[in-house]
């Protein structure tokens, strides 16, 4: 098992991440790992080994619940659980085939290039196990925990539905986009009415924050940054927040560098998470001082451990002392992550400035 | 061939390029393409068809110099040759075996994951064609246009010689500079060496200008981009400002996004070439009011033409109105670009706001 730091008291009630949601600071700031439930846990793939494919767990809610689960078992310290799934279950849902080929990443079928949006007809049955998953964690999670649920941004899914699989600069959305704007937007429209009403369920289950996965948001230009991740977000965000007040979504735009400021104000996200590439104390400047930020380490860093992971931590800790601060990676905890590095990691998280 | 647009008489005297290169600014602005001698030209293809390949076209002084002048004897309009060659001729120099696989991109042998930068000999003989390459140009360059030479950054350069290839996200070199600082740090200094030679000598060869190629900037931490980008970043541009006082050097910090403005300052670079993901707006408060910009148009939008091409233009010259402006893309020119399109492009910059 991973060494454990002391515990320290935390000097918030109630939950301290929603806290900060609300633009509170917390000392020591509350923390959870983009997925945090995954193969760098032995539990994790014990619990695969077992029960089969990726998507089979999903689909499982007494199997999702336990991993989502797992890694605050083994760190009581984390402050959320966030739901095990994954973003393409709304192309699964919307009527796309998924499949995950080991060493290659998921597969879409048929592509939107091979086919009409039309031609998915949809099943939202497909996300019923999702919303019973979220109940049995919601469930058994301790008072002081916070579970997040999620989904991908519009843009994000689309890149995958249109190229079938993760592509290197998704120069085919990117093409269609420019192509023929209309067809484009018609596949973004499906995805962002899919995707709040899938949010939405999630918050009904028992989701008590949000977040909107934009991973691929990184390599657009301004303009079509505007028209497929800000407009979609911005409309996400208002409709979850009138279906849903007082629920915080977390925007996370990925690669979006100089362009976050933009995205916070413009889309009304409740916090925004940093990626790794980001520099905290740039950021610190540039998003307005009550905006809660979440991130941002490396999580190459994490592998490394001893002193890098030490300095890159402290960098992050003291550029987002003065505001409301999640600490999270940058990106999804590597597979080849040493668990025991996590608990170092939270020590010098949990142990304060 | 491609439709021209009127000539229009340019205000400044001399080389509009290197005018504003040292802070004046040009209407018209002066305008080049990255990789505008390239494949989507067929005058390019038929050469490349008679000569072989690309190493050999590189290799071939002649050849090289005829394929550097060919996109300014298609389109007179443009302000600037830039050298025919490719970054990795440095590792190439420093003694690796380099092959181009068709539809793979470019490959490195041995890796530096496989064999230790001892074993890399060096031939600096394999830099003499570049050379002389750049006289012929330059000989043949007419009185207003700038002869650009380039090299990769360490950085860029350090990716592929450690991986071998273009990797996703440049992860085998990452994990080395976290792992192995100090071996890392000699595989930088190595090339760092090479590139301030072979920069300073394509200036004595005849390039009147510089630009640093840091194509796999962008998904460093904020502490690695630091030590692996600008600081040998700052250390060549101080070297040759003082081997060549005056010649300017435009630093490309591919996807560096919000970390631009620190680069420009901690690096001194000349000027700073914005990727097609930077919104200028942004960018034109971001950077300083004298720094010059080069950029930064979306290659797919040169593409698609027609609406999305003329409106992403018009919001590029309104941005950088006030400040000295290259125009270029983000990125290099792709392959599947129609020539008619650039024609197109160089009536809207040259057309004036």
């Amino acid at each position: 098992m991973a060494s454990r730091p002391t515990e320290l008291p935390n000097t918030h009630a109630g939950k301290p991440m929603l806290e900060v949601l609300k633009g509170k600071r917390c000392d020591p700031v509350p923390m959870w790992m983009m997925r945090q439930a995954g193969r760098y846990l032995p539990e994790y793939r014990q619990l695969r080994q077992d029960k089969g494919s990726f998507l089979n767990l999903v689909s499982d809610p007494e199997a999702a619940a336990a991993i989502t689960l797992q890694p605050l078992e083994r760190f009581p310290e984390l402050d959320a659980a966030i739901l095990f799934s994954d973003i393409l279950i709304v192309p699964f849902a919307i009527g796309q085939n998924l499949t995950f080929i080991t060493g290659e990443g998921p597969r879409l079928t048929p592509t939107l290039l091979d086919s009409a949006l039309d031609e998915l007809t949809g099943y939202p049955a497909r996300l019923e196990p999702i919303y019973e998953t979220v109940r049995k964690v919601r469930q058994r999670l301790a008072d002081d925990k916070t579970l997040i649920g999620f989904a991908g941004s519009p843009w994000t899914v689309a890149t995958y539905m249109v190229a079938g699989e993760g592509s290197r600069d998704q120069a085919e959305s990117r093409r269609l986009a420019y192509a023929d704007p209309d067809r484009f937007g018609a596949i973004i429209d499906r995805i962002e009415a899919v995707t709040l009403d899938y949010l939405s369920n999630q918050v009904e289950a028992g989701a008590e924050a949000l977040q909107l996965f934009d991973s691929w948001a990184g390599n657009l230009s301004p303009v079509q940054f505007e028209r497929w991740v800000v407009a979609p977000t911005a409309r996400i965000v208002a409709a979850l927040r009138e279906r849903h007040p007082g629920v915080p979504l977390i925007g996370f735009p990925k690669g979006a560098g100089g362009k976050i400021a933009a995205y916070a104000r413009e889309t009304g996200v409740s916090a925004i998470g940093l990626d790794e590439t980001v520099d905290p104390q740039w950021a610190a400047k540039e998003l307005p001082t009550d905006l809660p930020v979440q991130g941002n380490l490396d999580p190459l860093a994490l592998v490394a451990g001893g002193e890098a992971l030490d300095s890159a931590v402290r960098v992050i800790l003291d550029a987002f002392a003065d505001r409301p601060h999640i600490f999270n990676l940058g990106h999804g905890i590597l597979q080849d992550t040493p668990v025991e590095h996590v608990g170092e990691l939270i020590a010098l998280v949990k142990g304060g400035r």
